[in-house]
């Protein structure tokens, strides 16, 4: 009798070949240098014997945990998937169930699972109760625990191999476990269950990864001592869900279609959203250490998300080229802020909490279990598309989905009752990869019908037929083209089926994973203490939970009472202050809160851009570099519209003798912050020339001179319209330091000096030459200025000493900027 | 009695005081230099002298075309409104009705208007027809012709004020007239009817102002040779709209909710609409001539855009300010394109010119009924952000707006049901100038509930009453925050009271017609000989006249069938062809239209720049200057994510001498169409050092040198990766020109030449270093290039003939582009 499946994988191509060639990819993957020659030939040579070797091959896989609740609930019936799938196509299964219970115990919960496997519905049942009976007899139960354990089942399979006159092709060892027994059984496969050397191994292996970055990090160096890249196989389950396994063959077949359309020009925004209507009661021992974020948003969202924004690659079927270009979609994104999300904890999570895990009655809980996320993606592609990630427990709904808005770039001339459904361009545009559950409660694929009727692989995808009254996303469901899989597949099928055939760009490798940690742990850590916004749960949270952005900043629409009225010993909010005018060594000071003071900095600063553009025609303003500098230069950045860009000249207070492109250079940061968010031209910017001739800094190649004589072409008598400064702890200034005798006086405009701290070498504008600005701003912020700016009051005219005490501009003004921090401490 | 107007004009200040405030300032502002003090003291002692002055003053208006169609509907009424306002204010007023017709005819047309005139509905009868008397009895016509005429209404005027022991305040002329009597009426009033010097003199003056720019410029020169520049008032009835007058206070009463909203990150659109039912029968005469974007777009939907689009002064009750800033909006107005159009003609209209214009039966005009147009603004404040302005005749509704759409930046976490309506921040919000007419058939300003409330005067404006079921703009009308007047006025009444009260900031400045102008001729210029697309009119348009833009691309949404379909005559399609490759001087010829031309260029430079980039960690690319090139910049700039800029290197093929911030310099087109698009560091731009010690290529100051020793230090083996030339109609490459020595052979690897055409200083790479490329592409465009193709083709290596010849990489890969125009002609 012949089998029949509708939905064979790589049909064209045998499993034995694929997951030989497979093998082969990832070796040359994994050998560097000239290794790569030496490999292809052996795996051209292993590939041609094992095509020619003609008695078939075996395959065991081993479940371990197999009397687990997930292995229960999903996995022993993807094995039987698999099986189905793949009897008769050439090579032989073998099961083995195992876990730590006795023998008799194992056997008997096995032998209960097994007999509750379903078949396919469209698989004639006479038929399935036959190949069920197979799969029983290939399915045995057996304990695994001591590394003997691990020995004797190795050499059972070889036995059997051997007994049977089959060659054995390769094992899966998957490991539904907890992750702290990962080490042990790891050590324990290596050491005493390794297939010989013609077979393959394969590790699969149940999130966790870790918690952070850290002990993500660990977990794959120990895992990394016992197996090689290309053996383990991380399940992030969301990659097996048929809609995410969609995403990139349907952005390969809709290339025409998407081409022009992927991309910050025509994409307004991008959402992937978990809602769960479930709370975490019961599971609150998992999930007090772990939380929404780490539960659900560094791995299945993020996941989505790198699907959604890599680069396409040429060949999407290659797991290769899928895996490196997710790989280089985190490379840019941009770093998360704590301002970046909005955290949520529904209320009777702390009490559940105390329940379960037997907490004190003043615990209180500051896990989130709702969180907004807003993501930015720094390439030419996504810049400025906000890709918002959103997740929680008890909200309204359960649902899944990515939807991917279009901008609307549409004028319909026609009043709006005229507009026709479904074809207006000025109606939403949008596709939706509807992951399940939700109103639609079934996965499926949405494009708007007014955007392009879209090619989905018609043996497995079929239309979503019509439900009147329907609406998602703001439009009916009439609006769609709407596809739904003709037969709906377990995420664990589908995924233990790839195991099989090495898809490796299914799972999450390495580098992969500890790339997404990368992103999330700074993040985890910023918010570690922040206290969640508690919600009511279900319905009743109402617009509570709503969040808004504003740049890359994130916030709850909607403000709470309670954090309006702040408590009796909450700190005064910078807005319950003014800025503060007075003197500071006989200067005018300006000391606010440093939101406060920087907006009042970057506003002085325009005003004299507007003026001397008004009355010179341009504005020569020299910026010194550091961390204080940035948090201006983004202010700069961000608003000040009417800032004459076009004709301000940028030059630099002093630099570090580095290449302009280190990250250490002051021109970096000055590059980074400000110059590529507005248009200065090119010829306007003056980074000092610390690096003529590839060498840095030195004597002979007179790059203070070179400075010194560009100066003195393009400012007139020298005078910068605006000077800024900083104050170091040790009363440094420009790169003007204690007991170093240059530029402290004399002729030179600009000179060589040496910082106590690292890189010693510096550029700086000399004191001469800063006092004869027109203006001179010393920004001042953060309590370790403290000591400093008291002491600093205090002392005369000492520059050798302390050469801030030398500002004093000629007929400039001198003004300080001091945060409260730095000023009142 | 006392009279009670619920809304006096400038209440708090008295006229008398205000005009001659208004017209100190305007002389300031006219007086240049030094001037300005002098005349600073003369108005300070004129302000004084007037306000000490306590016999009362007399104005006289002088209406020429009195029994015209606008003086009849508008302007009588308006002169009424005037008189309603100030009698009793301490101004006597004295109306001057003329026309050419004779006195008795004359008499007895505006006997007929000043009958009908109303007065406003909350005055009582008795009161109106008493002073409505007075009103006619201050009024008369006469003949107003030859410059007698003007003499003896100069006389009467005189002798009059002098009767009664007034003294004189001020005359108004307003030229209800054709702009053809212009020249003639503004002689006459200049030398025969000048008021005393120390009266003033306003001339109002009824568009069209000139028909493009050179004609505006003449018109402007002309009257600007009889009156100052502050004598003259040119009416755009739009700025006497209450709504568009109220554009400017509501930004200034609004500002703190405005502030943070009013620019790019928070708004997504604005639509500047006028859309009219009525078509242009009756009218071609005049309607021909014009069309809708010279008749409507170029001057009331201007007027709105700036007001919408300028800074917003500190103080906007000052005129001066405002017209600054309004002129400052110009200034950043993107230029036009062909492509930023799209026009439409309703499919009776050149019927109605043949029959009113007498024109020949195969007459067939292509004057536009509708234009769509894609206005972009070049400053931080809007940069990106489309504003969409749209008129047309024979549309389906009539309907005046301002649409300020914002952006949804809001993500609202409960299911879409549980919005709630007028609070969501998830539903659009917007806000709307009403000018007229449309659904709710008033003026209005509308603001989204879920955006803020807006503060509008409420003595003058009153919050619009509920009209259940209304929608506009996808909202129901109770979702907003509705204001209408309390009253409404016409347009004309306010002008004329404008007028009185030297409220320039209401009227078009000769700067203000003139930047208008500079900013819309060249698209005029473009679209002179553009079809437009033909439409039924009404609401059978459909969405036949609905356009999208992509970047600044507006195209019709709707292809036509016979626009798919050539017809025998029609030219080629660009799609039509292959790109063809073939040889030419024995190297790949890559051959086809030019757009196709510049995106396989473009892809080519693209895969080489990833290729060197993952081999070498850059990629070094030498790019020539001129108008082929600036697609290609385009082209890269717009697409082409992937490219990695972040490690390219862009160097010059050859510079002109002259600063790099000259229009004419290669550099800055460079910098314009490629460098402000996309984020190369600033230390990887190379520009020419053609300017160095402030004098342009001086041998001794050895640029070329200079430029050399750059390229050696970072260019390894100065081996370009691909170097972009072009060629000139005389063979000439880079800046390499026939007959010239220098660079052509030898060990230079940057020289210094002399271009036969201005400017004749450059520089330029010598041949031997682009000979040392890794791959050349010279680009040819055009069919000016035809011939020095052909010749060029036949040629053999006689670079000092042909520079072009010269190119022949030692071992890299020389690749042509040419198009069609310039290889088969």
């Amino acid at each position: 009798m012949e089998l029949d499946f509708s939905e064979p994988v790589y049909s064209s191509v045998g499993a034995t070949e694929r997951t030989s060639v497979c093998l082969c990819t990832l070796l040359l993957r994994v050998c560097p240098g000239v290794w790569k020659m030496l490999m292809a030939a052996v795996c051209v040579a292993l590939l041609s014997g094992l095509q020619a070797q003609d008695h078939p091959g075996q395959v065991s896989i081993i479940l371990l945990g197999a009397t687990g609740d997930l292995a229960r609930k999903y996995l022993w019936q993807g094995l039987f998937h698999l099986y189905l799938e793949e009897v008769g196509k050439g090579h032989h299964f073998r099961f083995h169930g195992t876990a730590l219970t006795s023998t008799e115990q194992g056997q008997e919960a096995i032998a209960k699972v097994l007999e509750s496997l379903s078949c396919p519905g469209d698989m004639a049942s006479g038929h399935c109760a036959e190949l069920k009976a197979q799969f029983q007899q290939l399915s045995e139960y057996r304990r695994l625990k001591t590394p003997e354990d691990y020995l004797a089942l190795s050499k059972d399979i070889e036995a059997q191999v051997e007994h049977e006159g089959l060659r054995e092709t390769g094992r899966i060892f998957y490991l539904s476990v907890p992750p702290f027994s990962y080490v042990d059984i790891a050590r324990n496969i290596n050491s005493s269950c390794r297939p010989g050397p013609s077979a393959w191994l394969r590790v699969v292996l149940e999130k966790p990864f870790g918690h952070d970055l850290h002990s993500a990090q660990q977990l794959a160096a120990e895992l990394g001592s016992f197996f090689r890249e290309e053996e383990m196989y991380r399940v992030d389950h969301y990659l097996g869900k048929q809609v995410v396994a969609q995403i990139l063959p349907f952005r390969d077949q809709n290339r025409a279609a998407l081409d022009g359309l992927w991309n910050r020009h025509h994409v307004e925004r991008v959402e992937i959203v978990m809602k769960e209507t479930l709370d975490a009661e019961g599971r609150t021992s998992f999930y007090e250490e772990y939380g929404v974020i780490r539960d659900v948003l560094q791995n299945h969202l993020t996941e989505v998300l790198t699907l959604v924004a890599m680069e396409l690659p040429v060949n999407t079927s290659s797991p290769e080229a899928v895996l490196q270009h997710k790989l280089q979609a985190f490379q840019a994104l941009r770093g998360l802020q704590r301002h970046s999300a909005v955290l949520g904890q529904y209320q009777a999570y702390s009490g559940q909490v105390r329940r379960e895990l037997q907490k004190p009655d003043n615990f209180h809980s500051l896990t989130p279990t709702f969180a907004g996320i807003l993501v930015h993606i720094d390439n030419l592609r996504w810049e400025g598309v906000p890709f918002i990630l959103m997740s929680g427990k008890a909200l309204d709904e359960r649902v899944s989905y990515v939807r991917i808005l279009f901008k609307n770039q549409a004028f319909c001339v026609q009043s709006e009752k005229h507009w026709v459904a479904a074809q207006s361009r000025c109606l939403p545009r949008q596709i939706i990869f509807y992951i399940g559950h939700g109103e639609l409660d079934s996965p499926a694929v949405l494009v708007s019908r007014n955007l392009f009727r879209p090619t989905l692989p018609s043996a497995s995808w079929k239309e979503v037929e019509g439900q009147p009254g329907l609406r998602l996303f703001g439009l009916p469901l009439s609006d769609y083209y709407a596809y739904s899989p003709v037969r709906e597949q377990d995420a664990y099928s589908l995924l233990i089926s790839h195991i099989f055939h090495c898809r490796k760009d299914s799972f999450v490798t390495t580098e992969n994973l500890l790339a997404s940690w990368v992103f999330w742990t700074p993040l985890l850590d910023s918010l570690a203490h922040e206290v969640p916004r508690f919600y009511p749960g279900g319905a009743e949270n109402g617009q509570l939970l709503d969040f808004e952005f504003s740049g890359s900043h994130l916030s709850f629409s909607q403000l709470l009472p309670e954090q309006l009225v702040p408590g009796p010993d909450s700190a005064p909010l910078p807005s319950d202050f003014q800025v503060l005018t007075a003197k500071y060594r006989d200067s005018p000071l300006i000391s606010a809160w440093p939101e406060e003071l920087i907006a009042r900095l970057a506003g002085d600063i325009e005003a004299a851009a507007v003026r001397a553009v008004r009355r010179f025609g341009e504005f020569h303003l020299a910026l010194s570099g550091g961390s204080s500098p940035v948090a201006l230069f983004q202010q700069l950045a961000a608003g000040h519209y009417s800032f004459p860009w076009a004709h301000t000249h940028l030059w630099l207070v002093d630099e570090r003798c580095v290449p302009l492109w280190d990250p250490e250079s002051n021109f970096q940061g000055l590059q980074t912050h400000l110059l590529q968010h507005v248009r200065v031209p090119h010829y306007n910017v003056h980074p000092m020339p610390v690096h003529r001739r590839q060498r840095l800094c030195a004597e002979e190649d007179q790059g203070a001179q070179a400075y010194a004589e560009e100066i003195s072409a393009l400012v007139t008598n020298g005078s910068f319209d605006l000077v800024l400064l900083g104050m170091g702890t040790d009363g440094h200034t420009a790169s003007l330091f204690p007991q170093s005798p240059a530029g402290l006086d004399g002729e030179q405009l600009v000179v060589l000096t040496t910082s106590p701290s690292s890189p010693h070498q510096r550029m700086s504008l000399s004191l001469p030459l800063i006092n004869r600005a027109r203006k001179v701003a010393v920004l001042v912020m953060g309590r370790m200025k403290r000591e400093i700016a008291m002491l600093v009051s205090r002392v005369g005219h000492e520059p050798k000493k302390w050469p801030i005490s030398g500002v004093l501009p000629d007929s400039g003004q001198l003004v300080w900027y001091m945060d409260y921090d730095a000023f009142l401490g």
